[in-house]
């Protein structure tokens, strides 16, 4: 998936202890709020967000068969809300999203968010943990799932 | 709403100004947040989720019976977010929930929660408050609602 | 849109580092929110919310023509969810929110929020931020987004 080689800038603002995230045509949302968990070391927090995206690429998990049903949404939807985390897997930072998104009937779908490009804005907050949470693969699941200790 | 009998275990983690709460499969989903309310005795809240149930209880109010449509979903869905808050009723916390569901399809249902079970998993925050906030009963509405005071 | 002429007041309580609000019926919600922003001095915050609305205008950009295509929603809602956030525009408050609203059969419609009318109740979070975020206007989208600095 590219960027469509518009633009590509994110931009964001630690305000105590919130982070608010501008995203721009072009930008793609987990990248994005990957880098920012990166550069800011979170290793645990909470995000939410609205924008519109011209590009989405959405899951559903089938647990029967431990593995995820894909679809690719084209077109210009708004985001009607995205409800994420931030947590470490394998050492680095992992973005668990989820999104509701909206066609020019108003129709809504959604599902799990693998990756999603901004096209008019995307507008976040991340609310940091001070804590890491660890995702542990849960082989009865087939996801690496939150380990919050004992 | 039996649990299924697989696991049954609620784990959240208070991080200063947050809890964070992982579900696992079978755990139900307002039973498991009351049950953090009454453990760390909080009054007031917010509390955001995302996750996956095979069966869920929605409410649509009709207000002019006063009185709910439910409907129950059987079979697997992603929750594509859960809005919900926490306030004192009749002297006890009380977990008011509204969800959007989607299925295989990427096709989203929503309503009031009843009550919803988890699936694959369950990660929520809770933002507590200090002040508590009670619900009142509301003659004209028919329910019970927030009260701030005058 | 008239408030129905039935009720109208907005409480809210401000809780440390949240405000906690509450609509009631003829409540509407952009005007609520921003009389709070307004009377709160609050430049830049984030919103969620929850409750019920018995009218509503949505909007879905068209990013190639610069315009909302806007529906009205007349008729009993759930507000499954309010992802908003607050910015100043030309020197006051602006209130961005997008919505998804659940019908009697639990079908989810969505969308950016214009205006909404309550009816049952309406329970918000806002968390307030502490540097103000600007919305500058960009030729380029056509909309007036965050600014958040160099």
């Amino acid at each position: 998936m590219d960027r469509e080689g518009i633009r590509y800038f994110v931009k964001y603002r630690v305000d105590s202890d919130k982070i608010f995230v501008k995203l721009s045509q072009g930008d793609l949302i987990i990248e994005s709020l990957l880098s920012i968990a990166t550069t800011e070391k979170l290793t645990s927090g909470w995000i939410n967000g609205i924008g519109a995206v011209n590009f989405a690429e959405l899951g559903f998990y089938d647990f029967h068969h431990q593995k995820y049903f894909k679809k690719q949404f084209s077109g210009d939807y708004e985001i009607n809300n995205i409800t994420a985390n931030i947590a470490m897997k394998d050492g680095v930072p992992f973005i668990h999203a989820h999104i509701t998104i909206g066609d020019m009937d108003f129709n809504v779908s959604g599902g799990h968010l693998f990756e999603g490009r901004i096209s008019a804005a995307g507008e976040f907050v991340i609310l940091p943990g001070s804590i890491p949470i660890d995702r542990i693969m849960d082989d009865h699941v087939g996801l690496a799932l939150w380990s919050l200790g004992d």
